[in-house]
Parts: structure tokens; sequence; C-alpha cells
């Protein structure tokens, strides 16, 4: 019936609607445009001239493939609906400056698109998925050439971010800038950053994201349940050591006790121990936090003894109590268990404690007798013997490395020799690593060799003046 | 005269035997060996067959080129005596073993020489002058494979060692090893020091070991004139450090004091205050030192505020007395007046500050501000915006770059992305960069552009439960 016909063709023009609402304002639309405009000429009403002409208008508009083409099709559209000449040439003055500013911006925006593999496969491992081409349109879009309202502006950037994600559904970043382009409305924020963890189960960043903007806005439930979807997931360390800082600003803090439980392998790893008593000595009041810190890094020091990584920081931490009585004592105890394979840098740095941070300057003595423990402990590291193995007394920060008083030797022996004292936080910038001689490391057997006749004075004690 | 004659001979016997005593251990010593026997042989008195077959049997159990002719030699002279058969077979028996002994050693001695290229000269550059070759032989000599007996044996490897020197007079560890040698002899180890900083007078690791060296054996006026030679020669902070350290374990501290008034260039750099405020604070008793250190650390302030590594060494040590208040008003105070070509790493301390060290755990608002503060001090600066700005806040120890939770953010800017927060001391082991993607620093440009809408909530305070 015609009624039925006049239903369906309703349906049909909101689907044109709906899909030119979506993907209208890209440069590959020109193809629906015309299909819906060939759909609406179909229509023998009277009326339709009206809404062809509106239609018309509308994607002349637009910065689509083939405006000339379809300019010339809407001339021929007026000129073909009698006694309309002097309407239809009003129409075209008006209508053409707009025509010419679109086909302005089409060749912009098509400079920009023509490049991009928009049908590229979304990769885990390409480091470089033209992220430079991407950046360049969605960066176009961001500074609004068409000079449109913030909500049409938006509809474009969100298609190119769309058109991108799409291609780079696992680049957290493009996810991060989609869900920054929604706010200050915290809920699209929310819905993009919930794709975003549906798109990349693993990322914590994504999920720390989301659930600091979360906390932000002031939502503490929605980023503690984002916080415990990521432990039930992919339990991690780095997760307990974030929602550990998140539960101590927003709720106090009883994740630890609760990671300690978790055997899930990698959930709590001695990095959590760390972060755990240094988040007590830093976040709590007075001394109390200061010995909570120590009695986590003794119930850490039962599990990790073996972890350099953790002996050093609980090192870290002694160093500014001064109590050198303890550092020794932990120094001694860490040593007489650690494996030799991996307990370089706990010698070093137990030297360097010696060398530097004892009561009234140490003594040399006590630095000469570490040394060769150090050396009889790792008698297959050349770096303990000869020259290298004094090397540690005598680096603060990076000046011995970059002053030009032993360029040879550096430039010899760099990248075994030893690490900045000092320099204790690693933001400091620092010298890229001399190249290693061509001789490897078998070059430092000269140094080792020496070291057998290296010998303590009978009288080990200095005479103070 | 006769005995003119006579005397200008013994002059000449006496020269050999200098010249033998030197280099007679040289497997090409052999020229000197056949000319001293040929001058011997020109002695016409009876006697001399004495001195000549001594001489011949010396140089027969030396390991040197052309035994086998030197052999024939000594038979054809043993022989030409007249009624000497019965003595010579005698001699030859016990002489032979000798012989095969010393062509066997020389046979391993010329294996290891004959690849030194010994006419090489010293090169204050090139990083492996035949390094491995060196080491070989003189390893061969510490062993001793002739088994003389301890003068003898130290003879042949200060030969070797001078050889060596001779080829690399700028290599430290060579000269090191040569003073290591000579101990237990303090004084003849003083000697080679003395040598060492003669041939390498800009050297600080020399000095410094050769002050330890004096040091050790309660030489302590010695060591002292070792570093105030090197201040007078080469000042420099590296120096001014050492010898403070050294002063501190001998005669008390009086060395920054003088550092502070050494206008030379290089001379008082921030280096030394930073060394001596810690030295102060670790090496006092009680609470002294800790203001004694503030005090340094104040003082250095007024000169080195535009010292990015001077002023994170002043927030190390002002880190561990949770004096918050104190903490930010220096980043305050230093962000006021730092150009911002330099200050990136004392906005990241300051933010990873509030994200990890302030009382109560701190607050994400204040971590927020000081992001967007940061990004608007350095515009420029990529890693400031978008996600790689927000980095910073998960970073703890190497454990997000280590998992393989954000493999391929890690792998696109990883050379961008934060240095690691926790593990404060360079030595534990760091993972190498991960490579940078070819697109450089223009590919985060996309991370930057969205920041513009990233806005703080009004209500910006969080509701804690």
């Amino acid at each position: 019936s015609p009624e039925d016909k006049k239903r369906a063709r309703q349906t049909m023009a909101e689907a044109f609607e709906t899909a030119l609402d979506r993907v209208g304002m890209s440069i590959h639309s020109n193809g629906i445009w015309t299909q819906y405009l060939h759909f609406l000429k179909d229509d023998k009403e009277p009326t339709a001239i009206f809404s062809i002409r509106k239609v018309f208008q509308r994607a002349l508009s637009i910065p689509i493939f083939h405006l000339d083409a379809l300019w010339k099709e809407y001339e021929q559209f007026e000129k073909a609906i009698p006694n309309n000449e002097v309407l239809a040439q009003n129409v075209f003055k008006v209508l053409r400056p707009k025509v010419d500013a679109a086909k302005a911006i089409f060749k912009d925006r098509k400079a920009l698109v023509d490049p991009l593999d928009l049908d590229a496969l979304p990769s885990h491992t390409n480091t470089n998925p033209q992220i430079d081409a991407w950046n360049k349109w969605i960066e176009f879009e961001l500074a609004n050439p068409e000079r449109v309202e913030r909500p049409k502006w938006k509809a474009k950037v969100r298609y190119a971010l769309e058109s991108c994600l799409a291609c780079r559904r696992f680049s957290a970043e493009v996810w991060f800038q989609y869900a920054m382009l929604e706010l200050p409305d915290v809920a699209a924020a929310s819905a993009v950053f919930r794709l975003a963890v549906a798109a990349m189960p693993q990322s914590c960043l994504v999920r720390f994201a989301f659930a600091d903007h979360l906390e932000t806005h002031a939502l503490v439930d929605d980023a503690r349940a984002v916080y415990e979807a990521a432990l039930e997931a992919h339990p991690s360390a780095i997760t307990y050591i974030t929602y550990m800082r998140f539960a101590r600003r927003a709720f106090g803090n009883k994740i630890f006790k609760r990671a300690r439980r978790d055997a899930r392998e990698g959930a709590c790893t001695f990095h959590v121990y760390t972060a755990a008593a240094l988040l007590e000595f830093h976040g709590g009041i007075g001394d109390d936090g200061k010995q909570i810190a120590l009695n986590i890094f003794e119930l850490g020091l039962k599990k990790f003894i073996h972890e350099p990584e953790f002996v050093l920081s609980y090192v870290d931490f002694l160093g500014h109590t001064n109590d050198d009585n303890n550092m020794r004592s932990l120094f001694e105890k860490v040593l007489s268990v650690m494996p030799p394979a991996v307990s370089k840098p706990v010698w070093d740095r137990f030297i360097r404690f010696e060398q530097t941070m004892a009561t009234n300057g140490g003594d040399l003595t006590s630095v000469i007798r570490l040394e060769q423990r150090r050396a009889a402990a790792l008698p297959d590291d050349s770096t303990t013997k000869g020259l290298l193995g004094l090397v540690d007394r005598y680096v603060w920060m990076h000046l011995l490395q970059d002053s030009k008083s032993d360029a040879l030797f550096f430039a010899t022996y760099g990248t075994l020799a030893a690490s900045p004292a000092g320099a204790s936080d690693t933001s400091a910038p620092q010298p890229p690593p001399a190249p290693q001689a061509s001789s490897g490391s078998i070059k430092s057997s000269l140094l080792k060799s020496s070291d057998m006749y290296m010998q303590l004075p009978r009288c080990s004690l200095l005479t103070r003046q």
C-alpha cells in the first residue's frame, strides 16, 4: 500500500540520517550522500524537491570527495525545476562560498587522511603504527579548522580518534586522549575508559588512569572497583602498590596486609614491601612511621634476603638513620646468605657505605678489608680487582667519569666501572655508557692478577694527627 | 798501557753486566749475550776461558733466541780447549737439561711476546692498546713459569710491566699493578706511584690511589702532600671531595672552607657542597650533623639554585626528614627561578614527592595541579603531556617498564617515559632503554594536544570515606 511504502521510505531516510550522523563528516562519505540524494529523487511527490534541495545544500558544505560533480548535479537539479531561475541564482550565490570553503578544507583533510592505512589491523608489537600521520590528522581536527561549535567539533575529533583506534586499538595514549576529550562530561569519559579497559585488559596504565580519573571526580567507590577488577583479572605488584597509595589517600591503608596473603605469582613481590615501608615512613606522622617502615623492611627481609634490589632499598632507607651498627649487621646478614652471582651491588654498597657514610668519615682500612672480602667472594669478577676495584672509592656523582682526568681509563673500562655515588636518583641526567673496548671482559684480567700481591700492612691502624 | 786497556775492558764488562741486569731476561737479549761473549773472547789471557764459560752457561739457561746456535758455539768453545774432553762431556751433560728447559720457556714466552707491537707509541685515546695480549704476557710472568725465587721473579714481572708501560704510559691500571707488585716494599711502591703521577699528572685515579696507599701505610703527611700537589696542578671538585674525606679520617675537616675560597674553574662546583653536606650528615654525631648539612645545602643553594643536580641532591636529603613544608618551599623557590630548559627533573621530582612522599599519602589533586603547572612551564616537552605526563605517577622501581602490561607503550615511548622511582640508587641493575620508535619526538604531540581539554573538576576536593 502507499501507506506502507511511505513508512518504508521514512525508515530508509532515518537510516541514511543515522549513517550520516556517524560518518557524514568523513571525506569518504560522498557515496552515502549521493545515494541519499538518489533515494530522495525517487520520491515523486511535489514536496520532495524541498528535501532534496536541503540534502544537496548540506552535502555541498561538507568537505567530501567530488564536490564539483555534486555542484553540477545540484545546478542541473535547480535548473530542471520550472520557473525557478531567479531563486536558483540567489541560492547559488549564497551557497557557492560555502562550497569553496568546503573544497579548501577537503584538500587539507584529504592530504592528512590519504597517507593513513585506514584498514591497518591493530598490533600489540608495532611501535610505530603511523603515529606521526595519525597525530597530524587528530591535531588538525582539534584545531577546529571549520570553526564549528563545540558539539560538532567534538564529533569531528571523535571521528578521527575512533578511526585511529580502529587501527590502533592497543595504543593506551589514544584511548587516554579520547577520554580526556570527553571532559568535562565525566560519565562520557568514564565510558571511554571502560572501552579502553575492555580493549586492553592487561594494561595497568589504562586502569590506573581510569581510577585516577574517577578519584579526581570524587567517585572513590568506582575508583576502588577499578583496582579490585584489576587485581581480579591481572594481579600484579604495581597494581597493589598503586592501590595501596590510593587507599591511603582515600580511606586508610589496609591493602598491604591483603597483598601479603595473595600467593599468586607476581602479585606480592618485594617491591610491594618497599613501597609499603616507604609509604608508612613518608606518609606517617612522626617517628611512628619510621618504626613501622623498619618493621616492614624486616618482615620483607625474611622473604627476600636474596633479592639485591630489595636489600638495597632497605639500605637506602637505613642510610638516613645514621645507625652504623644496624647498617653493618644488615650487610653482614645479607652477604652471609646471598649467592655471589647477585651480591656484587650489595658488596659495592657496603664499601660505599664505609667510604662515604660511616661516622667520623670511616676509615680506609675497613674499606680495603671489604674490597678484599668482595674480591674473594667474587673471584671471577674483574671489576673487583686491581684499579677497577678501587674506582668506587673515588666516584662522586658523575664527576670522575665526566672529567677528562681519567678519560682513557673510563673509555676503556667505563661499562665495567662504578656506578655513581652521591647522585642517588636516576632522574638526574646520566652520560651514555662509554663504548666497550673490543677485547671484552678478558682484558681486565690484568687488573685481577696483581691483586694477589696487594697486602694490608701489618700495622693497619692509621695514626691520626 | 796494558793497565789502561785492562781498566777499559773492566768498564766494558760492567756495562755488559748492567745491560743484562736490565734486559737480560728478554727473549730478544741474545744479541747482547753474543756480543758479550765476543768481547770476552778477545781477551787473550789464559784465565779468560773461565769467564767465557760462565757467561756461556748463564746465557744458555735463559730463554732467548737462537739457543741451538749458541749451544753449538759453546760446544766448539769447549772442544777447542786442549785436554778438555772429559770435563766438557760432564759439563754438557749437566747443562743440556737446562738448555732444553730454557728452550721450552722460550717457545711459550715468544708466543706471548710475538703478537705485541713493542714499538707502539703510548696513546691518550686508544682504548685497546693490545690489552689482552699484554695481559697474557704479564699473567704468564706472574705465574712464575721458571720457578725462580722471589727477587728474580719480581724482576721478570717488572720487565714485562715496564715493557708494557713503554707502550702504554697512560694506562693507570698498569701503573697501579706495578705499584702493587712492589709491595710489601712501601717505598718501592711509592716510587712507582711517583713515576705514574709524572707520566699521568692529570689522572685523579693515580693520585688518589697513591694517597690511599700512603694513608694505608700510616704515611699521613705524605698522603696529604699528594692531595696538595693535585690541587696545585689540577684543581678539581673530585680532588677536593676526596681530600675532604681523607682529611675527615686523618685530621678533621677544614678542607671545605678552603675549597669555597678556591675560585679556579671546576674547583669548587656544587658537587663539593653536596659531598660536604652529606659528609657532615653521615660523619657527624647526632642531630648536629643534620643541621650542619642543612646549612651547607642552603649555602650551596645561594650559588647553585640553577643546577638541577644540586637541587635534587638537596631534595634527596630533605626527603628523609619528612618535613613536607620545607620540601615544598624548596621546590617552589627553585622552580620560580630555574630556566625551563633544565627544570624538568625538578618538576618530576616535585610531582613524585607529592605522589609518594607527602604526609598521609598526599592527594591526587595536588599531583594533577603540579602536572598541569609542569606542562605549562614546559610547553614544548611532549613527555609532560597526555598519558606520558601521567606515567610518573605509576612508576615504581622497574615494575611497570619490566612487566608486559604496557609493553607496547614502553616500547614506543620508553626513552621518553619516566625514570624509576623507589629504586633510588643507580647501582641497581637497570634494563636497557627501549629502542626509540623511528618517528622521534614529534610523535608524542598527539599526547600534547589533548591536554587543552583536561580540566580539574570544579569540586577538586576528594571526599574521604
